[in-house]
């Protein structure tokens, strides 16, 4: 964490200093935004914290809701989203406050009285190492809270508006606020009253049954029936001996539950398995009682009882698997033709059942890919055309979740008698782990998105899927850190720059590349800085070099990695890291001893990985992104 | 994290649920109260948080300033203390924000040409794995903001009162509130005007000039003369290469600085060595301006150079090393003859250089070993001769602290050409190690620390000294976790068992102690915990086995370790712990394959080690130190 650097802090880090619309932001709705997000969802949150850190950008986020989400819905976080929430900055009190899953726990039949339950099999979850980070379970509304906490920390001061629903919109692209949105009052005395409001971009985070995706005529489809559950979030006494484990239970008659422990040591959520419905428009499975669910969660686990004392939040709800043709308001007829104002996120685009607890992290992964690419385009560091790419992106890993959903749902719900190989369930789970963790996000060759020429030059970071951290040494203070971790969720593009094998300060491939990105007019940082602005502020350069650090000498460091930044002109000493000699980065992601450039997005994901030597490589990759400096 | 407990918990789970004094505790001070505290440094706000666990106690805490303490004062965060805060419940939060030291750098006057400095060794921080908790540098302020969140957190709902100052005291045992303070207001329109409250304990946390100790005739005496220091809090440009490392330097010409590398990557903090003071009452040395120490700093580090650009906060200050001949009211001769009823903590016990970074530390653990101690004799749990033990124990500490850094600061300002051996100094640092690190005070045997009569059997866990956590694995949910970061900061003894070889629920001396445990009226639990309370109040019980996890069988672990508590009666699941086959705790901790019972006090500190199959002898060791229920 960096403070102080502007003058002493005096109070907690966390909380930055004000400026632009933070400065003197109203309370009250205005008539005119820059950027207008429906839903205060995991989707949209994620998406005003990423924007809160563009203090001249003007977002606001509408809520339907009088006030935060108090108890329910999602509470499955993948490692993928903690190491999110790293960038964001509250990952260390996440972890502290939430349930670790360790393993998933297999419960089927006793072969020997099928009316009994026994335990069948334990898979480990991450046996890989797939991440530093864990895989957890948290209520929903506490993830909502720290991104809420984000916006209030941040620059600009951001707060939700609570007590307004989307009612429609339109978009006069003629205006300089093109997209008019029309709001209903929720809440108070002036409750039913309509409003308009102008945005130049609004994103639709308002759910599966998102008004904004109706309003821009996206389509919401569907080739598979519904099904539904029974959930509780339920305090109670079992003899049950996996409660406080995530098991996926399926008893003799064919009924299954899900059970996910939750934060506390004490509460847990079953998911009740009630069946497929029927679309008859009648909803009769909604009828069922949480005493219904108990009394078959009961049937389930016997020869176990649960003695439920508190039912702290139950739902009986329909979920189908459903897909929306386009993420934005370019028809597909058009696309090229037009760029979109409009988005939507997360359960608008997709949705799915709980089982793999997938939902809350791609639909926050929606709003990090979608939140940089406005503010970008809206300061002017990019063109409009980025817009095109969010849409693109995330229909395909909104397509592949939906199918993974499926497989599994389809093999949670046989009956153990209709696997060809016992152990058919486990198998799946254990082999498919990645895709669940977060971690198959691979994003296709795009503008965004390099060609992999020169992937083996760091076969440990694939194009197109997230940076994967690994331990490394800050050279100035001989801490012992992960690289990834100093990505903060700043809208920073990111160039990490691995040297090749000669000490640092003497003539090599990484001095000509440092002296080229400090000073060439084709260099990104000298083209798209803005002028006064601190050298740093567009893009985020550090060095790992291949010595240790005791080896490295700071004095010889190459300027652009310790450059002079804020009103005093300090030297930033946290760019420069050597190898940890117990984990040598270089061979555990396999970067080439003759160095890399891995060129990372905002958003975490690689966009490119390039040798030292093509520095116009680097000028080319980035010439259709972003803009001159204005 | 435990909550949930007692019902869905719909927000941040460290803001407990209020209670008693808590339920509408007066903004004003009131009249009476059971606790005041004078003064909220280091000392004074652990002991405040500690009390704030007891809302049934009500404490107040004083301050002579206006509000919190902006800047400057301590920096040095020992291990032990970070163990401190976990327990408090911010460890991972301060950790997040501060400067972490990984090894001291020793500078020397180059002997090729003495006007220049050279690096001549590094020494490593904590080589031998002392503690799973780093060595931080955070300033001062901070912390005491954490424990003020912790203090508004608890149940007590505890806030300091800032604005007075104390006067004097008297006492009074005929009352119920035998002290009698006199306070002044400080700040506001009454500001001038005196005030009289009642205690029925008063503790002085109020520095080294404390008023509270001149109050009870406390001797504060020194042999050694005044030291001066020239301190400073700054942003600069340095071509020094180990700015970003806690460095100990000493030039050619005498001089010496101690660099403090501060938490936010810029800041850093210069002790410069302003030499002996002649004691003429004049106190010129503090004439000293800091453009003088700069311009010294500049001399010392020579051939590099240091550009101040921001002068955060600076102090010349003249420090002795000091010790108090008794930290309570209770004069030497009347020891054993009354109880104390006014105690002193931290600086106005001890004073002594910054150099060894130990000051805020000690200050915390006096008031952690006291809080807990009035805690249990205002609540009925123990007799108020356990107060007795306050002074006795942390005399002795502080009384080493004083002997270890008047040697450490002697070599410190000794000149190169006066050691006999060259590596002298980090020679004695290295090997005093665990001294500075927190972890050298193992408190003698009394009423609350045995005789180490059966020590063999757990020798990894000295009895006197703190309880050194090691990593198991919590059965129910196959979470890989600390021991010892279960032991919160909320008063109650802890009673590890370990278990026998056999297998849970076998036939064992493991399960005859448990049962005795549970049942026998001899036993602490039985005997101690009040009618009505949950058995888990007074005593925290916890099984380690020496089976792995998945070879317990939950439904055959005694009861006395799985309780039930709180309104619905749910079973705890987060006492129970097997041994991590990766690192088995018998081995680490040298536990007896018969196992031991580690009885731990409220502060960390080990009490006693004891045989399974002597349960009378854990009777006999509470006896002294707990009163039976009322």
């Amino acid at each position: 964490m960096q403070f102080h650097q502007h003058g002493y802090v005096s109070g907690d880090p966390r909380i930055r200093p004000a400026a632009g619309i933070g400065l003197d932001r109203p309370s009250e709705l205005p008539a005119e935004m820059d950027v207008l997000i429906v839903g205060t969802g995991p989707a949209g949150m994620i998406t005003a914290a990423q924007l809160a850190a563009f203090p001249d950008i003007n977002t606001r986020i509408v809520e339907r809701r009088g006030g935060r989400l108090e108890i329910g819905q999602a509470d499955g976080i993948q490692a993928r989203s903690v190491e999110t929430f790293q960038a964001f900055g509250f990952a260390e009190r996440i972890i502290a406050e939430a349930y670790r899953i360790t393993a998933t726990v297999f419960w089927k039949p006793d072969p020997a009285d099928r009316t009994n339950i026994v335990r069948a099999a334990r898979a480990p979850d991450d046996t890989t190492g797939i991440s530093e980070f864990p895989h957890l379970i948290v209520n929903q509304a506490r993830v909502l809270d720290y991104f809420a906490e984000v916006m209030a920390y941040s620059p600009s001061r951001m707060k939700p508006d609570y007590g307004w629903e989307f009612q429609g919109l339109s978009i006069d692209e003629s205006s300089e606020y093109p997209v008019a949105v029309t709001l209903v009052r929720t809440v108070g005395e002036h409750a039913g009253e309509e409003r308009v409001v102008h945005a130049k971009y609004v994103v639709g985070a308002d759910g599966a049954h998102s008004p904004v995706r109706e309003s821009i005529g996206a389509k919401h489809s569907s080739t598979h029936a519904n099904h539904a559950w029974g959930v509780m979030d339920v305090l109670a006494v079992t003899d049950f001996p996996d409660i406080r484990a995530k098991c996926a239970i399926q008893s003799g008659d064919g009924g299954n539950i899900l059970l996910i422990p939750r934060e506390g040591g004490s509460l847990f959520r079953m998911y009740v398995d009630l069946g497929e419905v029927i679309e008859d428009g009648a909803h009769a499975v909604r009828n069922t009682t949480v005493e219904q669910v108990i009394a078959k969660a009961n049937r389930i686990l016997h020869p176990y009882t649960l003695d439920v004392k508190s039912v702290a939040w139950s739902s009986v709800y329909e979920v189908g698997h459903r897909l929306t043709d386009r993420f934005d308001d370019v028809p597909l007829e058009e696309l090229g033709t037009r760029l979109p104002r409009v988005f939507i996120t997360g359960d608008a685009c997709h949705t799915h059942s709980a089982k793999a607890g997938q939902g809350m992290n791609v639909s926050m992964q929606d709003g990090f890919n979608l939140a940089w690419k406005i503010a970008h385009v809206l300061v002017g560091r990019s063109p409009a055309s980025l817009l095109a790419t969010y849409s693109a992106e995330r229909k395909v890993i909104a397509k592949n979740l939906i199918d993974f959903d499926l497989e599994w749902s389809r093999l949670m719900a046989m009956r153990p008698e209709e696997f060809e190989n016992p152990t058919e369930l486990e198998d799946f789970y254990v082999r498919t782990f990645e895709f669940p963790a977060g971690f198959m996000t691979q994003y296709q060759s795009s503008m965004l998105t390099a060609e992999p020429a020169n992937q083996e030059l760091a076969t440990g970071f694939p194009i197109g899927k997230r940076f994967k951290s690994a331990p490394v040494v800050r050279v100035a203070d001989a801490n012992p850190v992960q690289l990834g971790h100093h990505h903060r969720a700043d809208g920073r593009w990111r160039l990490y720059a691995f040297a090749d094998s000669h000490a640092v300060g003497e003539a090599s491939l990484l001095t000509d590349w440092a002296q080229w990105l400090s000073t060439s007019p084709d260099s990104p940082l000298v083209k798209y800085t803005p002028d006064g602005a601190d050298i740093d502020s567009v893009f985020d350069v550090k060095l790992i070099t291949q010595q240790d650090f005791e080896g490295v000498d700071l004095r010889r460091v190459p300027a652009t990695f310790m450059p002079r930044t804020g009103p005093f002109g300090l030297i930033d000493y946290e760019l420069v890291y050597a190898t940890d000699p117990a984990n040598d980065i270089f061979e555990a992601r396999g970067i080439s001893r003759d160095g890399a450039v891995v060129v990372v997005r905002p958003d975490q994901y690689v966009a490119n990985v390039l040798p030292l030597q093509a520095p116009t490589e680097l000028a080319e990759f980035f010439a259709p992104i972003m803009q001159a400096k204005s």
